[in-house]
């Protein structure tokens, strides 16, 4: 495969940032990558791992850069563009992987020069592990990565834009193009509101009336350890996430809880025919995730198997 | 392995009943296993797959049996024990596999002859698969095998209760042994409730206002697929759980939604601080789950491998 950009920038090494260079690395799409983080140790890691050029300054690491990928929490954002704005050089890309669009726009554009042009991203991908031992190449291989353009009237926005997708389907991924306030809504649903209930009910178990942390923990194989999972992700990234799409979570954390009430009722009446209607009906969404591909059909996703 | 009993006799050809049949043949730990199911169907699939001697009348699966699993759904196993009643052989074992166990111990005991054994169960052991296709031998492998001894003052009653523990032993579970209002709460937490949730979030995503079904589905990889799967379990059983363990789910329910309050509470007053810490408290409790061999440390539950 030919190199899509020459020098690409990660600011932020952890999942996200170390995936981007182990897929760029092994697909060719870039020609170096450079790296810079805030945390001395994660870059004294980088280091030990190889994963690229390790900068002391976010400066060093754009210097030259085609491609500028922000891969910090959303909250860091604004601080992250605004420590490389002197280094951006002209016609560079910058991107960002955060899991929210308006805010990161929001906090990024005013900390950027006129001279480059911005396409925000969030690559659906990760796992609950995090750091710079965390990545790998196939990340985003079969996942989707939305790009959330901003208004921008330049000739050459447009061309940067298809560039900007090249390189992520270089890496394998697919990518869509999305409103950055459509993106917000849809991604409360699929993946904020999920993680926050995961993280509710695991750290509810940690102290409760009656049963111990230990028994929640010998017997969670009967369901709750599939939420233990996603309440692994990084504390760090999911507060920022909260906090940057607050109106979106709320409204349909709103809808989560009226329904649940509904279905407490139904329990507390006995309303047998009730709950297996709504259970039933959310029987059928499975399939049509596995039929979408975006999962696997085997039993227990296969863990179990001895 | 030798024979631990000479004809157990299966009421209800699921998910539990069929892999039993597979476990028992696969370990030797049964001579032969009879099956009846109410379903018709049910029983000429079972034939198809030779899962063992399928009968037409409950009392043709038990005579002569030594141990008779009930495997039906909770809300099921009071007639299930009825429709055998004078079919049992004296000494026999008769068990089950409900999910909830007070409940199953009240509509079952009354309907037992006083020459039988009765010893409750349950095994912490499922796919998101249900009926006759759906078992294999080593589900119960690894897995918490409950047991939930009931008042028998019988001489006996202590050996028969060792028998069966072998039984489990033989198919490879671990066997605990617990009162059955306990196991009721504690299963509450660990598995009602998570059930209850991943099917409200999922049943939820059905009917948005503003977020298509085809959009949920399209980005469920982002966090919402893993709620999919426990949905995808069968909604009969499920709902003969909330309606027979309603107390202690209900209970676990408030303290939920509790606690969700005073999430929402966090993320609407932006305090970052608070969210952090229930987000860092939930991150342990994966790391003890792992470590109780409760689940594969493999990121993403290595179902993402390309």
């Amino acid at each position: 495969m030919s190199v899509i950009f020459e020098r690409v920038a990660i600011l932020g090494i952890g999942l996200i940032g170390s995936s981007i260079a182990h897929a760029a690395r092994q697909t060719g799409a870039a020609g170096t990558v450079a790296f810079y983080d805030t945390n001395e140790a994660t870059r004294k890691r980088a280091r030990e791992l190889g994963l690229g050029e390790i900068c002391d300054t976010p400066g060093d690491a754009v210097a030259n850069a085609d491609l500028v990928i922000l891969a910090v929490p959303v909250g860091a954002m604004g601080a992250a563009a605004a420590s490389v704005k002197d280094n951006l050089k002209p016609g560079a890309i910058v991107t960002d992987t955060g899991s929210v669009k308006r805010s990161v726009i929001d906090a990024v554009a005013p900390n950027l020069p006129e001279h480059v042009f911005l396409i925000p991203g969030h690559p659906l991908a990760g796992t609950e592990h995090s750091g710079p031992d965390a990545g790998f190449a196939t990340l985003f291989v079969g996942r989707w990565q939305i790009l959330t353009p901003v208004a921008d009237a330049r000739a050459d926005y447009a061309a940067a834009a298809d560039k900007l997708e090249a390189f992520w389907r270089a890496l394998g991924a697919d990518v869509e193009r999305m409103d950055p306030d459509r993106h917000d809504v849809v991604l409360a649903v699929t993946s904020h509101l999920p993680h926050l209930i995961a993280f509710n009910i695991v750290a509810m178990a940690e102290d409760l009336e009656g049963v111990t942390e230990s028994e929640v923990v010998k017997y969670s194989a009967s369901g709750f350890r599939d939420f233990t999972r996603i309440a692994a992700s990084d504390p760090t990234m999911w507060r920022d996430v909260f906090l940057n799409n607050r109106d979106a979570v709320l409204e349909v954390l709103g809808r989560f809880s009226e329904d649940l009430s509904a279905l407490q009722r139904a329990i507390r009446w006995g309303e047998g025919e009730k709950l297996y209607d709504i259970f039933d009906r959310a029987r059928r969404m499975r399939r049509e995730v596995i039929d979408a591909g975006q999962d696997t059909a085997a039993p227990n996703w296969g863990r179990d198997k001895s």
